[in-house]
C-alpha cells in the first residue's frame, strides 16, 4: 500500500483524504499511516533476517523520537524492542505492552529511582555512560540482590557531519566513555559483584545520510571487543545505537536499511555477536505529516507569511535545528504560486515552519507539512498555552485517534492559586 | 523582603532555604518569590502613576512569559491587566480573576472562534496585525451585534538589537502593519461597522537593555497619530507593549523603570493618550530560580560535565536562544572551583542548561539556575518523556505549591493503542 498519496489533486493517507481528516479531527493534528510504519520496521527486521550475522539481531525503538502509545504497541507487536532513556519511557513501553527483556537503557543522567524501576522490571540491558554511573547501578543491583546487565557506551569519536545538537560520538561530546579509558572500565566492571558485562554500545549521531561514519565506528569498537577478549572479557552483544538519516527534502537520498547494515554485517559475520540497532527518527520521520490550516495569507512588506493554525510548539525543529520540512497544500489550485514564510500564531520571529516556499493557495487551505512522526509530538509544548495536537493513525480507510487534543481546562489543571 | 539572599553560605529564597524546598518538593522545581513579582509590577504601577501622562496608564502582564494561574491572580489583585496571544490564554486569565476589560489581545493568527471568545468577554482591545484579520474581525463582530475596540500594532522598523528569534519590529517581521500602510488601514477600519478604533500599538522586541530604541519607535507611531488625526481619527490609547531587559548575567545593567517609561511620558504628556505597556519578562524574569539536583560529575576528555536532573525541556532558552542564565550552587563548598559544561539527562548536545562554568560542587549538590521566571515553565515540554517541573511560590516562610509534578501517567493518559 502506499502510505501517502495524491489522488485526483489531493493528498490523502493511504485510503483517506487529508482534508477529510481535517473536517473530523480538526487541526493542527499529526497523522501517521500504519503501513509506513510497518514497513520502516519491516525493512530493519528483514534486513537482519536474511543476513548470517543478523539473525539473532535486535531491533530496539529509540522512543524519544516518538512515545505514542498506539505507536509503541504496534512495533511491540511486531517483535521490535525498545531503546529508553528515562524511567518513565521504560513506564510508556510496558504500558504499550513492550518485552522488558528486549529494552535497552541509555542516557548519561540515569537516577536512582530509574535503576531501580529498570532492574525491577529485568530490561536486557543498561548502556552505562560513565563511571559513577557504573558505581552507582553496582551499589543499587547489590541492595536489591540483582546483577545489571551492562555495556559501556563507548565514544568512538567519529565526525557524524550533522547538525552539533545532534551529534553525540564526538570525544566533547556528554555522552559515552571516552575509548581510552572503556578498557579500564570494563575491568571494573567485571570486578563488581552486582554487575555483568554483556556488551558494548555507541552512537555517534542522528540523521545521517552517508553510512561510511557508522562502518568507522565499527571499526574502533571491533579494535576494542579484541583488546577485551585479550583481558578475558567476552561480549555477547554489539549495539550500534541509531542515527540512520531519512529523507525531508525531495532531493535528499536516505540509504537503504541494506545499504547501512549489510557492510555491518558482513564484518561482524563469525564473531557471535547479537546486532543490536535503535533507529528512532528512520522508523517513524517519514510515517506522519502534521495537517494544518492557513488563517491568513498577509502580504508584509517585501515579504509574504502564510500564516497557520500550527506553530513551533507543535514541531519545534524548525526554530531549534534550523531544520526543513516539505510543505504541501493538500489540494492543488491552478493559479501561480507565490513565495510565503510559513509561520504559526505564536509571538515571536522564531516560529516559522517553513521559510521562502513557493505555494499556490489560500486563506483557509490545508497544508500538510512532511516528514513530521519523528521529534515532532514527542517535543511539542503548551508554549502560549497552545494545547497539544492530536494525534490520528489511519489504516486503509479507518482513522483511529491514538491521542485526543488536550483541552486548556488540561493545561492548568495542575495549578493552584494562592490562599491569600 | 530581600527575595534571594545567601543566609550562612546558603541559597534562600525570601526566608525559605532552597534546600528544604528541595526536600519538600523533589527537584526539578521552579521557586518564585512573592515579593520578587509584587515588587517587579508594583514598579511599573509606581513610575505611571507618579507622571502625569501616567495616572491612566495600564500594565497588561503578558501571559506568554509565565501563565501559571497563581502568578495571574497575584497580579489581577494589583490591578494589573494581561496581554494575551490566545484564545487560551484569555482563559487562563479568566479562570484566575483577571478583569477583562483590562485585557488586550494581540497575535498574528487569532482565528474565528478566537476573536468570538474575546468579545464574548468585552476586552479592552485587539492589537490587529493584518489587514485580513481587520476584515474578519468585523464580519465576527457584526454577526455578534457587537463592536471590536481596536488598535493597530504597527511595525515601526526598528532594529531592537537583540536575538533574531524575539526582534519584531522590523519590516520583514510577520507581525504588525507597515507603518506606511497603516494610515490607509486605518481609515478602512473607520468605514467598518463592527469596529471601533481606540488606539495604536507597536512592541518591537523582546530583552532590551538599551531604552533608546523604545523612544525612536515612539517618534514613529506620534508622527502616525497626527497624520491620523489629521483625517479625523483620534486614538485613546497608545501601546507601546513590552520588551524591556532584565538582568542575566552579573555584568548586566538593566535600565530601571523609570529609565524606560519617564521618557516616553514626558515625550507624550499633554496628549491625552492612555500609555499602554505589556511587560512580560521583566515582571516575572528575576522572580524565580530553576532548582535542580546534580546527579553525576563526570570526566569527559579535555572536558567536565555537571549532569544534573533539569533539563532543556524544563528550561529551553539556553538550547533556542543561546542564552546565558547564571548558575549557583545553593551551598557554597570550600573546595576549588572547576569548570563544568552544566547539562541535564536528555540524550542530545543540545541539552545543556550552562556551558563552561566554575563550579565547586560534589554529586547531590543543589544547584540554582538563575533568572528562570520567564519562557522557563511556559515553554517546557515532556520531551523523553520527562513530566514537568513542579512550581512553588514562596511567601516570606511559607511555600505553596502553585502547580504540583505531572506524572507519567497523565502524559499518556490522553493516548490510546489501536484496537487490533
Amino acid at each position: 500500500m502506499t502510505s501517502f498519496q495524491l489522488k485526483d489533486g489531493a493528498w490523502q493517507v493511504e485510503e483517506l483524504p487529508l482534508a477529510d481528516i481535517a473536517t473530523r479531527f480538526g487541526t493542527p493534528t499529526y497523522v501517521y499511516s500504519r503501513s509506513a510504519l510497518e514497513n520502516a520496521l519491516a525493512e530493519y527486521q528483514q534486513t537482519l533476517a536474511a543476513h548470517p550475522a543478523g539473525k539473532d539481531g535486535l531491533v530496539c525503538f529509540s522512543i524519544k523520537s516518538n512515545s505514542n502509545l498506539a505507536i509503541l504497541n504496534l512495533f511491540a507487536r511486531m517483535g521490535a524492542g525498545f531503546d529508553i532513556v528515562s524511567g518513565d519511557e521504560l513506564q510508556r513501553a510496558l504500558a504499550a505492552g513492550a518485552d522488558a527483556s528486549k529494552i535497552v537503557f541509555s542516557g548519561v543522567g540515569k537516577s536512582a529511582s530509574e535503576m531501580h524501576q529498570a532492574l525491577e522490571a529485568d530490561i536486557f540491558c543498561f548502556n552505562v555512560e560513565s563511571a559513577p554511573e557504573l558505581e552507582r547501578l553496582n551499589e543499587i543491583a547489590v541492595a536489591m540482590g540483582k546483577k545489571a546487565p551492562i555495556s559501556l557506551r563507548v565514544n568512538p569519536n567519529v565526525d557524524p557531519k550533522t547538525h552539533p545538537y545532534i551529534s553525540t560520538g564526538l570525544k566533547e561530546a556528554k555522552f559515552g566513555v571516552p575509548h581510552d579509558r572503556a578498557r579500564a572500565l570494563y575491568r571494573r566492571a567485571t570486578s563488581l559483584p552486582g554487575i555483568t558485562v554483556t556488551g558494548i554500545d555507541c552512537h555517534i549521531g542522528s540523521q545521517l545520510l552517508d553510512p561510511s561514519p557508522f562502518t568507522e565506528a565499527l571499526e574502533r569498537l571491533l579494535g576494542l571487543i579484541d583488546d577485551l577478549a585479550a583481558d578475558g572479557i567476552a561480549l555477547g552483544h554489539l549495539d550500534l545505537g541509531g542515527g540512520l538519516g531519512i529523507n525531508y527534502r525531495e532531493t535528499d537520498r536516505q540509504p537503504t536499511v541494506q545499504e547501512y547494515l549489510n557492510p555491518i554485517l558482513d564484518r561482524v559475520n563469525g564473531r557471535n555477536l547479537k546486532i543490536v540497532v535503535e533507529p528512532g527518527r528512520r522508523l517513524v520521520g517519514n510515517t506522519a505529516v502534521l495537517l494544518s490550516r492557513i488563517e491568513y495569507l498577509k502580504e508584509g512588506e517585501g515579504k509574504n507569511f502564510c500564516i497557520i493554525d500550527a506553530a513551533m510548539n507543535d514541531l519545534m525543529r524548525p526554530a531549534l535545528y534550523e531544520a526543513w520540512h516539505e510543505i504541501r497544500p493538500v489540494a492543488a489550485r491552478s493559479a501561480a504560486a507565490k513565495t510565503y514564510d510559513v509561520v504559526g500564531p505564536i509571538c515571536e520571529s522564531g516560529d516559522f515552519l517553513g521559510l521562502q516556499r513557493p505555494l499556490a493557495v489560500e486563506a483557509g487551505d490545508l497544508l500538510a507539512i512532511s516528514s513530521a512522526g519523528a521529534y515532532g509530538m514527542a517535543m511539542s509544548s503548551n508554549y502560549n498555552t497552545r494545547p497539544r495536537a492530536a494525534e490520528v493513525l489511519v489504516d486503509g480507510t479507518e482513522a483511529h485517534l491514538i491521542r485526543r487534543r488536550e483541552t486548556v481546562a488540561e493545561l492548568y489543571a495542575n495549578e493552584q492559586l494562592l490562599p491569600k
